[in-house]
């Protein structure tokens, strides 16, 4: 197994074609908006060769594989049980607690090997001619003997939402077929927004949805290096990649991991050789295959952001501390709150793996409506927690000085004379705990946390419920109707 | 009154001591992060000076003055009756659309201009010798006269946020007098966090809660310029900053309004000569003034998010037609429940505007009760209404090119292909929508938003219910219970 | 004006047939079912003639007429500004913390009388021939000089929902007009659960949606005495009924006032004399008709709502001091959440109150999205009253013994016993406010009621994410990615 | 195994005293309160004895005991693992989906065998002297080859919340030993709302809470039969008594099964023989016991509720189909949301199942913080639940007619006439599954019911907002933020 160091190494040893903000960066890897995602890519190989990092991460994420025999990132292992399922999502909770970013270039792997693999056992098993199956296996016995990090990647360009691939008025807006050849085919289209794509080495690349007859072209799976030839890189431009760019390290709430990078990859005629084709023209097994990566996704998103409100409760737990304000009541029940929606969505992660349905391959497949329960639920539980963190750490979140401020002569005594908390606590903490909870909010720009914050906190407007409210009237209305004397 | 040419040149006259992530910068309002604060506030100018740029705004910003006898912005009136009050709200829910930024530097200023008038007249009243009423009456009277802006400055550093000014241990953490001088008194301390304050002319400060007879230095209100000696502006340092700092013009949505903007004022050791003092050592009204302006400020900054939800309104059913799914129920659905966010909340307003009380100086001021169940209210409609936008937008909100990107050869074209909507939308205008929608929601970082999106947005998992719900199963249960034959 | 004694007789002078429960009752007004509805008109009659009742009511529910110049039950009056609106819904908030009971028969007709008014009137200046208006002026001018209780109607049968009245397979699914003769029409079909309609005198029928061109036999307005021939009232049977014929007196929470009664009118070719026809055919002002009475009609239900949940306040703080725990905190936030939500939906009244739109009747609109809103608003509103009322109250809502089981010898002594609450609180007052706040409530049955108080109110679940959440780790993890030493 | 008929003969062998609304009532088993909940027993009994009725649910209920080594009733069942556990909890969904009635008689009995078998095989461990673990093997063991129905009895009379059990005025308001004699110990108190206690055989008694030191005779756990001398029964007395006593079988929703019937039991002096206590002062364990039977009893209760959705959804399915509005979308929408929720807590129960913890005795406990998680979201979704049953279902859910009303000449063909739904529906089933509405919403009276549905259901205020946005003007203004030409 490779170490983080070794990681490095081999993206340089890589000819990946990768343009950010408008330049081809060919040391992309040590650009400021690629930095995070390489970090987080690394430590998943720095905690696995590293006991000593985190013990507990090291011992879920290392385990043995059925296919080498030997140790295996669990990231890239070929599910086998309700024990591996949960495994999986217990090692992603604790990675994100661990980073508070995204390892996208690991994680949607994990969805697209296990569909792929029991979808073509299926087929194998069902008499198809062509050796899909035999191929993946060997592709995934290759892929963990070297210990490669592999991007699943599955949405396409789509075009007219309402309308299905082959309905396209160009028909690239899905991945599809352009020539079949003797020795492989030849692919055209986009897999775009791909969490994580560049700094990963392979592209595992399947249908974004169910097919019909008329769509052959469109039912292919395949993989290619992320150096193949034909295979270009865009890499997202959010705002925030801005922040990276532009600020002094120590004005980026989690400058080691926290940005989530994505990227565009473009396929222009690539060539895929016939060992590395895992469907080609059979469009009646996509909808399962579709249908299993979808309900693996969403239980991964699902664990992930239970690490993630882990954070957010120790975020917000330490700004109330700084502020001076821990046993405040409205502020226990907001952590409580947090509380209860991270072991929700555990609890439906759990209970979606524990109700899990065998397939022939051994892959146990999580139970769809409860895990479509849990990303529902989820959606929801990310907003009220990020708001909730905002609420809790207030203005400052997005309105403290920069770094640069900090160091002005005399200007930068009166600003941190100006953010003191409680009387114990460091100012600089408080500082650096406000970016964290900016980050971690995600809520970055004007409106939204400024609604909660400004005019003051939503605590305080209910306090005037508490002094305003007539319970003597209301009690006494309610006296008299229920025949009790004054 | 000004036009928005002479409002620019006006802050040109002024020395404002302005830094801005580290530098002292004297042409702040030239600045790429101040430039939109700038921009919203010269708005409020050229709305007022030209009917032709907006009608309908024009006719509710210009009004009358009961102390000049001339028109007035009505950013700058003091309200006389319920129909000022609903029409300040309305002129706010308008510009907001108009803008979808931040006119900070205008409307608390309403919020202090109003409390401080009706208080000082109270005391005025109640025998108050100082003539700090008389004292207001003239400084509005000029700040009318000259149409000048005025940042309404309250929220102080406040330090142990659990004990009050008195108790911390640095004294400096609320604003406080500390010397009384036959001219004039010096105070010291400082305002966080002020929004649009450097792109106002005036600062009009007040204390940020109610005091006990411990507190008498702390109970001070007064105005100074912007550019008193003494007086320093610290620029905040949002993450949103660097977008505007480092992004092309092109890929900021909203890149003439939208950011908000705040800033530190420090005072240190500033001179007040005593007709700029309203209020100095009686703390008892601090009570009410503190009172009347969260409710006047809780009821401006409900109204303001009115128009905002408008725009995101307008935003959301742009990028569904974009993307071909304009007539999807769910759509229908969500632009539904954000449209019942919008009028709750104006509903809200007009409610605690029509249930206004009258004081004795005419100032008519909203129902407490109902204008912070409007806040309270308004507070999770905003998140609901950018997490609606964010889901109906979709992942391109943080993933989409840059405009950089787009101008590579042969990889732009590539780009813009990939990008298309249905057919029939220019692909830049969907690009261009989609940078609107990143800023509008605000969820600029990674967790909020892909939570929504990633792994299919909520209508997907939804889906899974109606197909896999055992409705037969279910009424059979129901209709054997009722009696009915199968 | 009448007084309740006088109404009384006024019912027992009218030959009105009704049936409860399979019996044709002659002295309706005297059956246990019928009583409480009896009873809340009642009180309409002696809080308009006796001010010591209550002195706020009553100068709230008498006021002048414009058309006969005298003094007017405001239930009947014609709005003819939006003070006068806002008075009504004064009065229903309180009329309902009085009652806690339904004045059907008082307020659905002031959203009829109000629409038919304006509808008319637009109808009269818009040159229409027949004279509508004049008659339904004649006709509100003779109510009101005989201070008559009118029954607004709408609601008809409407058989298949997805179909429009003239496509119904059986024509009377809505009412209709039969026959036109000289001096009248006659009138078939049924308006279903008429809230009160058997104790008020009158009965004015309007229709209850929209309508086409094909559909002039449903265009009618009409007037007709309860006791008018081919007129039949069937009381409702909901299973609250059987509570008031089988149960104690004393057993019965709000025994006087406390249950909704309603009952479907069956119109068997009822004759109409011209005089108090309004509307024959006319088709297309049913339009306008319907949606303003939509609008009164949620502007009213939702003014009452208010008072009943200021009522369950009451017995919540009431419930909650006899149990000894007043002044937990997570108690105080569930009267702060109904506070927040009694004034939010008053705040909304008042809102589309004071936006109302003026008509050329003089009768004011109120502000068709913000009562919508409200409407919305107030649904879940009272749900999560009747659920926290509950959940304050606890079990003893449905559980207590009944007042014949406390007389039982000895077991009646351990009962008292053991339902004791906290010192100086009498047993008998504890069991009487859990009648009062079963009846509140509304939430008589198993499922809903048990699940909010079986296996431990949520407090208590609550309570354990404050013990076990690992604040320590996750607070670990924020400091970690924040720089901060340990 | 028992049947269902030697279950009714073996209650009428005892000598059970149970009072019914002030009487004493010798065949309680007969009485119409009584009866649904004697019903539902006797479904575990021919459920279990027939595996024709429902064979699924045959399988789930018959299991094998590690105690007899024979076939044993689930609910009687010493749990030995995970998927015991989860068996229980498919056995209570399908249960409730069967009856729609609370079978507590049974399962509250679960919750307590289990918690108190491991915690007092726990002190057998930890050398306790008394041989309490014994004790309880003996006694389950009889239990099971008697086949008898146990009550679970937790909750005491409690008097002042805010006061442990030592310190209230009154010592018997929680249970506790008075006497302690050589064959056995004399026990006070009372055990309130015992769902479903007088139709079990058996009274398993445990505290209610936590003890302190000073609170050792409040320690104490037993069985006696259900007509042990001074064991005392007083039924509650719920409104909803009234309407199985007044209303006709045809009238009464769900009448077999649908009433939770709960009772008082009063303990006076009752002797326990020694064989049947299974805790005698130990004070230190409850605390262990008080847990694990709440976490038990939150799993069971918040499993059976799922089955109360299923049916939910059955019924307002059937509702939607006879008013033909089946393929509305809103309806489409919330029977999706009344499956989340269905599925959410199931997942959560299933979740907390697969995370259970492994005790010494080989019973596992359920993940505390995942399970509290399903009851607090279960609190709120059963409410959701009922009011979307009412929305789907109407007004009819509490208006309809009665059955004596049908009956009544002509007028019973008038309310068949106008209660019709859509064609090819008989009017009669949809009065039926009305009824059933009604008993499953336990919306019975006045307020949360109507105000759902007067004025209009929600989805009709919902129409005005999409009528009335102006989307335009909404999308222009976002339209020229984003720079996108007109």
């Amino acid at each position: 197994m490779m170490n983080g160091d070794e990681y490095i190494r081999s993206l340089q040893a890589m000819k990946t074609i990768v343009y950010i903000n408008g330049q081809k960066v060919s040391d992309y890897y040590s650009h400021p908006v690629m930095k995070p995602a390489v970090n987080t890519l690394k430590a998943t190989y720095d905690l696995a060769s590293d006991p000593e990092l985190d013990s507990d991460i090291h011992a879920l994420i290392v385990t043995e594989s059925d296919l080498t025999g030997g140790r295996v990132n669990r990231f890239l292992k070929i599910l086998q049980s309700r024990e591996d399922l949960l495994a999986r999502m217990k090692l992603q909770r604790a990675m994100m607690r661990y980073t508070g970013g995204c390892f996208g270039g690991r994680c949607v792997a994990g969805a697209v090997i296990n569909s792929l693999w029991s979808v073509t056992y299926d087929m194998e098993k069902a008499g198809c001619s062509a050796p899909y199956h035999q191929r993946f296996r060997n592709y995934m016995k290759a892929v963990q003997e070297q210990d490669l990090a592999v991007s699943g990647n599955i949405t396409d360009a789509k075009g007219d939402r309402s309308l299905p691939p082959h309905r396209q008025s160009d028909p690239d807006l899905y991945v599809r077929v352009v020539e079949r050849r003797k020795d492989g085919i030849v692919v055209n289209g986009a897999k775009l927004q791909q969490s994580g794509a560049p700094v990963a080495h392979e592209r595992l690349v399947v249908p974004t949805s169910a097919l019909g007859p008329d769509e052959e072209p469109y039912a292919v799976a395949f993989a290619v290096p992320g150096d193949a030839e034909g295979v270009v890189h865009v890499n997202d431009s959010s705002c925030i990649n801005a922040k990276f760019e532009a600020m002094d390290h120590e004005d980026i709430g989690n400058a080691t991991f926290g940005m989530h990078q994505s990227a565009h990859i473009l396929f222009d005629h690539v060539f895929v050789p016939w060992d590395r084709v895992f469907l080609c023209g059979e469009w009646k097994p996509c909808r399962d295959l579709v249908h299993r990566f979808s309900d693996f996704q969403r239980l991964a998103s699902s664990s992930c952001r239970c690490g993630y409100i882990d954070l957010c409760i120790g975020a917000a737990s330490a700004m109330a501390d700084y502020n001076g304000v821990s046993s405040k009541s409205h502020i226990q029940e907001k952590l409580i709150d947090m509380s209860v929606d991270a072991e929700t969505i555990y609890g439906l992660v759990a209970g979606a793996s524990a109700h899990s349905t065998d397939t022939a391959s051994g892959v146990p497949l999580p139970d769809t409506m409860i895990i479509n329960a849990a990303k529902i639920y989820m959606n929801d539980a990310i907003l009220r927690t990020a708001q909730k963190l905002a609420d809790i750490g207030g203005g400052i979140l997005v309105t403290r000085p920069s770094n640069r401020d900090l160091r002005i002569p005399k200007v930068g005594d009166l600003l941190r004379k100006y953010h003191k908390g409680r009387d114990g606590i460091d100012v600089e903490d408080r500082l650096k705990m406000a970016r964290l909870c900016e980050s971690l909010s995600g809520l970055a720009s004007m409106t939204p946390i400024l609604s909660v914050i400004a005019a003051g906190p939503p605590a305080t407007q209910r306090l005037n419920f508490r002094l305003m409210t007539d319970l003597k009237r209301d009690r006494r209305a309610a006296e008299r109707l229920a025949g009790i004397a004054p």
